[in-house]
């Protein structure tokens, strides 16, 4: 029996008047056609997500998803798991590499705990949304029941009907969250799982041939279904559903989404195999160092903003990437066209 | 007889003890060994420039040479020579790329009139260091004097010297200046013209085709010299020379150089000619889409930042990739380390 559908409704942004609207806006700008590159394209998809040739975007959030893994008593990570539940406080501290980057650009950072194993004392900036103290060992049984997987979904659409503004930043946190993205994309695009895994936080040639074995193991402990959640409730992270629920809900209430590295966008690909005009609404902040993301994103047939060999995840590359967006907004709509400056167009 | 280089002492920033504290600092942040990528290895080269473990970029100044070429008329732009005043009146105005972004990220902008063929009025934002207006058309003649090119490293050198802060950002606008990057990398890297020429403005092929042509003519037209100064008062341009001064008076007073496009790593080219060490204080903003300008990185040995197919010049991508600049001493200076934040390390 197929598992019943979130009940979304996510449409096409399509909509011919406002693209030619836009493209034209962009064209009459005092620069050479084009010559703007990605940032034109970039406006261009930010103005049909937002459904105006002006776009403004508003009180951006980074929403930094946390949780723990049963799966990594298999050894899979190069740190214990305990790094998950340091790094929670790190952030709340203001200590963190996504401290840093969204005090320098003024973006709200909230840290969900989806399933730390770890009791958090109540602090302004962590929400919680704890599943557990950590997903069931996945290479033994599935990470999670289909009910706790469509618990994290609802969660993850509550948390966002909550948000002011029109764009949202995606993070994660938890140690062998990377083996759950590896196993979801195996899954889920049909790729031998060996060209899904990677270093994740830095594993030696020896350690990613031993994760491959585990990861293998653990695919053939469950067996393929054409149900995403069941596949997600199977090999995902508390995080990672409640990360799928936030994108949906965001999708549907048209924000601009602004994904991170490997395993945001493993989020996104399950968010993808339910809501297929969820992408619409997603740019890719970069190409992350970590290998199976270039072929995951050449799969969702996107292209990242930056390739800057980050490989931190926590929402590091969204918020690097965050002040190339309002460029784009503000070229186009802060920038003197060849007529209102009355620069001489093309000469032939 | 060889042309007395100007008198600079640009030493080598060599200096270990520095460097082995900058990199264990850098390792020693909260994140997994070399996760923040070419964030990292950017925050150890401002290190190395500032002469800190805490560098902090101060007063950032966008200058933006600008400057009109006798080639022109040889027909090498898909704009006619106005467009360069036009644009100079548009930056004034704040309504061109550079003005929205170096508006979004509070980078001073000025504009520098190294010899555009225009009467301006006084405007707080313009320097006026005009050297004539527009150079001689170099398919005939060179295109200004060695005098003339030495009075413009001297003019570039004067502006620095004034400059607050230690953060450079160069721009350059100047109808038919592509055309003179082109012939100045051809000659200085001894490369074939065909290789070192592209679009420029956005040429179509058979156009493209003619201005390799008007090229090659120009090149056969000046003998090749040993001396980087002759070679670029015959070829280059009055916005060109005026920045190999600025760049050589920024390298001797240790500023960060962020450094544009095409046409602006060919004006690094040519002081990297004169003095090599230049190079370690140059930061190169993005690749243009400009064809050449990779090969050109590629000669020069160095990695630029971005990859957003842009070409506009004026300093737009410089601007585009500031924030990644301060990002990488933010995170130098302000994230925890391992044993401040109570993290665990590696567990193998």
């Amino acid at each position: 029996m197929k598992t019943p559908r979130p009940a979304f409704t996510i449409h096409t942004l399509e909509s011919p008047f406002l693209e030619e609207r836009l493209q034209r806006k962009i064209n009459e700008k005092t620069k050479p056609l084009g010559s703007l590159g990605k940032l034109e394209s970039l406006a261009f998809q930010i103005g049909c997500i937002l459904q105006t040739d002006q776009p403004i975007l508003k009180k951006p959030q980074l929403l930094l998803f946390a949780g723990d893994h049963g799966l990594a008593a298999q050894g899979v990570s190069a740190y214990p798991s305990a790094v998950t539940w340091q790094m929670v406080l790190n952030f709340l501290n203001e200590g963190a590499a996504a401290s840093v980057f969204t005090r320098q650009h003024q973006i709200a950072l909230k840290i969900i705990d989806c399933g730390v194993n770890y009791d958090f004392s109540p602090h302004p900036h962590l929400l919680n949304y704890k599943l557990g103290k950590g997903t069931k060992d996945s290479s033994i049984q599935p990470a999670m029941t289909l009910k706790t997987c469509t618990l994290a979904i609802e969660n993850g659409r509550e948390i966002i009907k909550t948000l002011p503004g029109n764009s949202l930043l995606l993070g994660e946190m938890g140690i062998g969250n990377s083996s759950a993205a590896s196993l979801l994309m195996s899954r889920l695009i049909d790729l031998p799982i060996e060209k899904c895994v990677g270093a994740g936080t830095g594993l030696n040639e020896t350690q990613i041939q031993r994760k491959k074995l585990v990861l293998k193991m653990v695919l053939e402990r469950h067996s393929p279904s054409k149900d995403p959640l069941t596949t997600l409730a199977a090999l995902g992270g508390f995080e990672i559903a409640t990360m799928v629920g936030a994108i949906l809900q965001a999708a549907e209430e048209n924000r601009v989404i602004l994904v991170d590295g490997f395993i945001t966008t493993a989020a996104v690909l399950c968010a993808y195999h339910l809501y297929p005009y969820i992408l619409q609404r997603c740019i890719f902040s970069h190409c992350s160092h970590e290998k199976p993301h270039a072929t995951l994103l050449k799969f969702l047939d996107v292209s990242p903003l930056l390739h800057l060999d980050m490989r931190l995840g926590e929402g590091s590359g969204a918020a690097i990437a965050w002040p190339i967006l309002q460029s784009s907004c503000r070229f186009l709509c802060e920038m003197a066209s060849f007529e209102s400056a009355a620069v001489s167009t093309k000469s032939r």
